[in-house]
């Protein structure tokens, strides 16, 4: 199954000069999201994965599908305010401004074995953040997982000190 | 399995005088999540769904389960300007201001028999801003389900037209 035919390439969004990669398509299509979700899973199946790690929002879509696939336990990593309870939290640079996530402080402990997934992997700034709360924390980073990476932003840079696979690249 | 137990109740958040129901000790549980999925996905097995829709953002976590679940495709409902391509907007009041959603206008059809799923049913605002970007593209929602319904704030009364179920009442 060829899951680039699932993306849809939207010119000018969110603003002049961007090539968004949208979803979308693919998420209506339930082979082409198991497939997604088998690709994922498939090397790690042995790697005693406790949880796995999404990043809102996107990352809550396919992330909570691994976990379930891998029998493991799902940890959200949020936006700024939106968890309730004790939080770690980190700050990341945006091309204008700053912006910052957050993660339970009782989330993980360290013996859990992790992924990280998110939808895309651009500048990753927003992924190795999430790098530095589990780190943190104390967790044990296994993989870094990507539906799609967009190499001429050059993330894998940022999180060069881990295991990382994106299954569509751009 | 009791599924109560693994939420959280947080006092005074996001503001005083709220009780938050955290369902993140649910997400790290791999059991008491495929509980859940089996639980929403039941009653809805023989009734060819062919979408789920999942509202931004902790409707996707257990939406695309059970799409998953279901064999169907999953759409996403999200926040103002997060979709890239030709979208419906429906805006909604809350305490203080309206708040705004939207969703693809190719995400569906007029055959589709779809479900709208969302964590928390509140006060409803949002659900019922969803049944009524759904409409607009001429879609059968066929359910609205929640994990989580908080009796008090009568959100049931904004969804009166459609069947729905909450698999846990406060």
């Amino acid at each position: 199954m060829k899951l680039e035919k699932y993306i849809r390439t939207v010119h000018d969004f969110p603003k002049k000069g961007i090539s968004y990669k949208d979803i979308t398509p693919l998420l209506q299509n339930a082979d082409a999201t198991k497939e997604v979700v088998k690709k994922l899973a498939e090397p790690l199946k042995n790697q005693h994965i406790t949880k796995v790690v999404g990043i809102e929002s996107r990352g809550f879509l396919f992330g909570m599908l691994l976990a379930s696939e891998l029998n493991a336990g799902f940890i959200p990593i949020r936006k700024l305010g939106k968890l309730p309870f004790d939080v770690e939290s980190q700050s990341y640079d945006l091309e204008y401004g700053t912006d910052q996530i957050e993660i339970h402080r009782d989330a993980l402990n360290v013996n859990d074995r992790l992924v990280i997934h998110d939808d895309v992997l651009a500048t990753g700034g927003t992924a190795q953040a999430a790098c530095k709360l589990i780190n943190k924390l104390g967790g044990n980073i296994i993989e870094l997982n990507f539906l799609i990476e967009l190499n001429d932003l050059k993330g894998k840079e940022k999180i060069i000190e881990y295991p990382y696979r994106s299954l569509l690249n751009y």
